[in-house]
């Protein structure tokens, strides 16, 4: 069985494979654009944020599994896939830590103002005046969207601040994740209106899907309260980018972002991103995943996938 | 009682000050330099950072009291202060959770070099690919140094990042700290520098005093792991700024700063220090302790301290 990886993987489960007998051709520079003319001959491709898209599909002659290393799909061509019978199967959960790490990272990057900091004082500056007007996290209220592993985690990292955390009261949570909830002591509350209203800051841990586009709209944007802080290192399509534009502009929101609505594919290019550059925002380049430890963790989740495949089962199928 | 405020102060607090009495005089611009000219008259000056020396005091015709703010005193000529009967009192302890809060903010900021995430997305630059490889904090080790409220406050929130803690094993801790050491699962290593030889972040909690002065030294960081990472949200003099220098650049150390040596008394103006413009350095213009949660349990022990005095008490005392 041939393995076409497009993107990184660690050095240590690529060689497990190989000793395994699987035959793995490591292209980790691959763009999306490049993957029909690299595709044949192989019977599994596993990627992390490169597309495939319906021509890449298309070219494949021998593919039988998609494994996206990660949970996000969206950039998966999944109903395709599935029409020429390829399993789309990813590896969730294994992420959230390092989501949730660069979610508060970016929150407190915001309230001290580090970025900006670390700029004068580059500059032989020191403005100990400007930045001297902090908030601070304890005691103040942080609205959580979504309720799975990395919602989890931020909740966690949160509580330990002395933050006080709500998420939204949905009648088809899981047992385990109300019994979570409740060990965490988080408070829920009816809406999602409601939860952006009584938030200092909200943080958003929802996939992409049809339902959660634009999610965070105008409408809503205008039920947050001034000054407030959007946290988003989800998905950029899940936020209107104008709306956030002007709600930074009208209400001062104040915004950490690790996506953005029209995302490059490449792993380094030029990128006139309006939200990107907006004083109001401190965005990372789409990292939230990129530690060694998530590295490592979903590496071996891959390794589980091809493993239980050839043994006949799609492990986490989505398609 | 007249009482000078030489520094920030919140509105709520001093209001309650004047509403209980007391004449308040709030300049919160004073410069070290125009304190001799504005001393006289009052019997109690209370500062944050602003230096109180031998010439400020020797102005002084009716001072009893200088207040500290904050914790660390080594702003003011405790000594000559003793001399002239007046006392200096300082509210420790309340600044704990701000500091801590930066110092998290900091070691995450580095792991996942948000700062310069932000200057060239801001650029116009994406670069994911520079950007993807952080190592993660959970399941790496902090040797946190300084196990006052300070260093407790950072154990608590690296805890509930999945890092291990450790700290030093010295013999005339209290029962108490003993205690929450325990309670929070910190492991304890025999030396300093059995400390930095174990820790992938090493983090720096303590006073500055005669004996914390280049505490962290040439020999010191030559036993600390290559590529680790150094936190000072303490004091300036408490880092030797050479070796610290020289640190960065042979084994790659990073740093996250909030103090410097030779640190600006001013609130803004430039500040050309070789520390704080390496590129191994993440810096903030020492606002630890400048977070409205902080501010607002600073003042609070404030009018402890100054209802105490009047009743005869010199609480917290430290000359």
């Amino acid at each position: 069985m041939q393995i076409l990886f497009a993107d990184k993987f660690p050095a240590k489960q690529l060689q497990q494979l190989q000793t395994s007998g699987y035959a793995t051709i490591f292209q980790p520079d691959l763009q999306a654009a490049d993957l029909p003319a690299n595709i044949a001959g192989n019977d599994v491709l596993v990627v992390r944020s490169t597309k495939v898209d319906r021509e890449t599909i298309q070219a494949a002659n021998d593919l039988k599994l998609i494994i996206r290393a990660g949970a996000g799909t969206n950039t998966i061509d999944k109903a395709f896939a599935a029409e020429r019978g390829i399993a789309v199967c990813n590896v969730p959960g294994k992420n959230s830590v390092a989501v949730a790490e660069l979610t508060m990272g970016l929150l407190l990057s915001i309230d001290r103002n580090i970025p900006d900091n670390v700029r004068e004082l580059r500059d032989g500056q020191w403005n100990k005046k400007r930045y001297s007007s902090a908030q601070g996290l304890m005691g103040r209220t942080i609205g959580i969207i979504g309720a799975g592993s990395i919602g989890m985690a931020v909740a966690e990292r949160a509580k330990a601040f002395g933050l006080n955390v709500l998420m939204i009261n949905k009648p088809n949570r899981s047992q385990a994740t109300l019994d979570r909830m409740k060990n965490l002591g988080i408070s829920t509350v009816e809406s999602i209106d409601i939860l952006v209203a009584e938030s200092d800051i909200v943080s958003i841990h929802v996939p992409s899907t049809d339902s959660t586009r634009n999610l965070i709209n105008a409408e809503l944007l205008s039920k947050m309260r001034d000054g407030a802080i959007l946290l988003n290192t989800s998905r950029g399509d899940v936020v209107d980018e104008q709306a956030l534009l002007d709600a930074m502009d009208s209400k001062s929101i104040r915004v950490g972002l690790d996506v953005y609505p029209n995302e490059p594919g490449q792993a380094a290019c030029e990128f006139d991103c309006q939200l990107a550059k907006h004083p109001n925002v401190y965005g990372t380049h789409h990292i939230g995943a990129s530690t060694e430890q998530a590295q490592n963790a979903v590496a071996e989740g891959v390794l589980e996938v091809v493993q239980a495949f050839e043994n006949g089962t799609r492990l986490n199928c989505v398609n």
